[in-house]
C-alpha cells in the first residue's frame, strides 16, 4: 500500500461504525475522571511553581521511589537511582537501542514482536534476528540454537528484546520454568536482556509473575510504563537499568528532550501517593478480563475451522491464525469493508512473514462490540476461504517489511 | 571537572542562599495558577477519554492550527499539517540533527550558540563551525567567508542553526538589514536554516522581529515552544519545516515517542483557547523587563573597568565579558562560594574558547535578588583582577569542550 492508501484505510477504521480490534488504546474512560481532574487542579494551583517547571533529565526523585515500588510487586528490588523516567517506554527503546546498536549489528526478538521495538530497531539499522515462541513464551531451545548459530557467524547480538509477560502482540505468557532457562542461556553467551514489560500488572488471575529483571539485576534491563496501569496519554514510562548504562540514558535522554515533564510526571506522583492506584488496577483488571472473555467466547463459537488463537491471561490481545492459503494483509481492506478491523500480523516480524497471522485487541471496544466484531471477522473470514477453495491462493505480493506502527497499534 | 564535582557544585548552586544567575527557568510562578488548575481540571473531567489517551505522532492538530495562529505574529504563514509538536524544542533539534547529520557533516552555530543544541550536535558526531556575532546577531560577511572557505575545502555544510532573536547567550538580535543577507548568503550556498526562537514573543520594546522562515518557507526550518510564553514544565515544543522534511520527522518522532503526550498537548490547546495568552505574554514581558533593567542597572553601576556585556531587547540573558587574563569557568567556584553563580562562556562553545564569557539569566530572580547576585559577582571579578595583577593569568586548564547542558542552564 502506498501511504494515501494507508491514510485512506486508517480515516475508514476511526469511523464509528468500524469495529477495531486494531488499536492497542487503554480504556482510560474506566478512571474515576472527576476525582482525577480535582486531583490534578490541586496539583496545578498548590504546587505550580514546580509542576510547570522543568525538571531533572534523570526524572523526579520521589516519583522514581515510587516506582520502584510499583516494581517490587514483581520482586523487583532496585534503588530509585538507577531509574531514568522517559516518554513512554517507547522513548527508553530507543535511548537502549541508541545507546547499544550500531548498523549491522544484531538484536534477539521473539517472532512475533512489538512493532513499536521493530521500527525503532529499523531506524538504527540494526539485524533483528527473531526467535519462535510458543503458548508458553519464547522457546529456550530456539533461543540457545539462534545464539550458537549466530555465534559461529561471528555476528554480534547487542541484546534479546522480549515482552515476557503478557506478550504484544501473541498475549502469550514466558513461563517460570522458562524464565530461568532464558536468563541462563543469555548469561551463557553474555548477553543483555531488555525486558519490555507495560502489561505486568494486568494479569487475570493470581499474584503478578515474577519480572525477569528480580532474577538478574546485571543483564537486564527493564522496561516499565504507566500507560496501561494509569493512562497511556500522561506519556510516562521509565527505564531500570545497571547503574553504568544508567548514567548513558541520562545523558542520551538530555540530549533527546533535555527533561521529561514534570506536568505529567507529578500528575502521576501524585496519582500514586494520593489515589487507591492498586484498587484501580484491579478494577482495570476486570474489565480487560471480561472482554477478553468475551473474545475468546466469540472466537470459538464463531470463527471458522482452521483458524487457531492464543488465550491470553492477561493484557490486551490475541493472536490469531488463519488456515493455509489465507493472508491477513490482503484481506484487511476487505474486513474494513465489512465494518471490522485488526493489525495484519506482517507488521510484527522485521523478515516478511506474518502473512497468516493478525493481532485483535480486546482492550478497547465494550464488550457486545467485541462480539460483533468477531461475528464480522467470522463472515470475513469465510468466504476468503471459499474463495482460496475457488481461486487458491488470497496472498498479496511479498510484504514491505516493517510499517511504522502508528498509535493506533501500539 | 569530573562529576562528583559538578554534582558537588550544582548542589550548592541549589541552595537558597546563591543568588543563580545561572538557570534559564521561566518564571512560572508569574501564572495565574488558580486559574490554571481549574481549567486544567476541568479538562481532565470533562475531556479526559481524550486528555488521557495516545493522540497522534504529528500532535493535536486544533493545537497545531493554534500554533500557527501564534506564529503568525512573527509574520509566518504556514498550515497546520506542516507542523510536528515535539517534546520540547530540544525534541526538534534532536529529530533534525538525526534526519539530516551524518558524523563528520558540518553544522555553522553562532559564537556563542546555544549549550542545549551544541550537545546534540556533538551527540550525532557534527562538526561545528563557528560564525561569529556582535550586538546585531550573526555577522553575515563572516557568515559568507566560512561557507567560502569551507566550500574550498569540499566540506559538507548540513545547515545554519541559529538563534536570531533575544539570543541564548549573548542577548542580541539579529537585524531586520542582516536578516536578508543571511537568507540571501544561505541561498546562494544552497544551505539549510534552522531557526530556532523560543524568546520571540518576549521582546520588551514594539512589535515582535519578523521571523526568518516568514521570508523562506523552503530553507528555513522553524522550531518553537510554549516553554517560555506558557510553561517549561509541559514540554511542548514544535518545529515547522518544508513538506518533505515533516514526513521525515514525523517518522522519527514516532520511533524515537511514538506520540507527544496529549495530557500537556490539550492542556496549552485548552489554555490558548480559552485564557488570555497574549495578556499573559505581556505580563511575562514586563516582568522579564524589570529584571533585564535591575540587571543592566547594577552592572552599569557595579562591575569593574575592563568588563562589558550586552544590553537584550527582550529574552532571558546577558553576556559578559570579563577583562583580559580572567577565565570565568575557573572562577566559578569561588563565586559560588561568595553565594552567586552564573555559566561560564566555554558551554557556549564547541572549540573550546569562551574563557573570558559567562552567561547571566536574570529571568528568574526577583530583582532584588538580581541586584545582590550582581553585587556580589562585581566583587569577585574585582577580587580575580587583583590575582591577575598580582599573579598573572587566572586561568583553569583548557576547556573539555561541551559540557552536558541540564536543564539548568537552558
Amino acid at each position: 500500500m502506498v501511504p494515501s492508501e494507508i491514510r485512506a484505510l486508517f480515516a475508514m477504521v476511526a469511523r464509528p461504525e468500524v469495529v477495531s480490534l486494531a488499536g492497542g488504546a487503554p480504556y482510560v474512560s474506566a478512571l474515576p475522571l472527576d476525582a482525577v481532574g480535582e486531583m490534578i487542579g490541586g496539583l496545578v494551583a498548590g504546587k505550580g511553581a514546580e509542576v510547570l517547571q522543568y525538571g531533572s533529565a534523570q526524572g523526579d526523585e520521589v516519583l522514581r521511589e515510587h516506582i520502584c515500588e510499583v516494581m517490587s510487586l514483581e520482586g523487583v528490588q532496585a534503588s530509585a537511582d538507577d531509574v531514568v523516567v522517559t516518554v513512554g517506554a517507547q522513548q527508553a527503546l530507543d535511548l537502549i537501542t541508541k545507546i547499544f546498536v550500531d548498523p549491522g549489528d544484531v538484536i534477539l526478538a521473539e517472532a512475533p514482536s512489538y512493532v513499536g521495538a521493530l521500527g525503532t530497531f529499523a531506524a538504527y539499522q540494526a539485524d533483528v534476528v527473531h526467535v519462535p515462541l510458543d503458548e508458553a513464551g519464547l522457546i529456550p531451545s530456539a533461543l540457545r540454537e539462534t545464539l550458537a548459530h549466530l555465534r559461529a557467524q561471528g555476528r554480534r547480538v547487542k541484546f534479546l528484546y522480549t515482552v515476557p509477560t503478557f506478550q504484544n502482540p501473541a498475549g502469550v505468557t514466558l513461563t517460570t520454568a522458562r524464565r530461568a532457562q532464558v536468563l541462563e542461556i543469555c548469561a551463557e553467551y553474555d548477553v543483555l536482556v531488555v525486558e519490555d514489560n507495560p502489561y505486568g500488572l494486568l494479569g487475570f488471575d493470581g499474584e503478578p509473575m515474577r519480572a525477569l529483571r528480580a532474577d538478574d539485576a546485571e543483564r537486564v534491563i527493564y522496561l516499565g510504563s504507566f500507560s496501561k496501569t494509569i493512562a497511556s496519554g500522561l506519556r510516562v514510562g521509565w527505564v531500570l537499568a545497571p547503574h553504568a548504562v544508567r548514567a548513558k540514558l541520562v545523558l542520551a535522554a538530555e540530549s533527546a528532550i533535555l527533561c521529561p515533564s514534570n506536568f505529567s510526571q507529578l500528575a502521576v506522583r501524585e496519582y500514586l501517593a494520593t489515589q487507591p492506584w492498586r484498587e484501580q488496577i484491579k478494577d482495570f483488571r476486570e474489565l480487560y478480563r471480561s472482554r477478553r472473555d468475551a473474545m475468546l467466547e466469540s472466537l470459538d463459537q464463531l470463527m471458522p475451522d482452521g483458524c487457531s488463537w492464543t488465550r491470553p491471561a492477561g493484557g490486551f490481545f490475541v493472536w490469531l491464525t488463519l488456515p493455509e492459503g489465507l493472508d491477513s494483509k490482503a484481506m484487511a481492506p476487505r474486513a474494513i469493508a465489512e465494518r471490522v478491523a485488526y493489525v495484519p500480523g506482517t507488521g510484527f516480524y522485521a523478515d516478511g512473514t506474518g502473512q497468516r497471522h493478525m493481532r485483535l485487541s480486546y482492550c478497547f471496544p465494550e464488550p457486545h462490540r467485541i462480539r460483533e466484531g468477531v461475528r464480522r471477522l467470522a463472515g470475513v473470514v469465510e468466504q476468503e476461504i471459499r474463495l482460496r477453495d475457488t481461486f487458491g491462493d488470497t496472498g498479496s505480493a511479498a510484504s514491505t517489511g516493517v510499517q511504522t506502527p502508528g498509535p493506533d497499534v501500539v
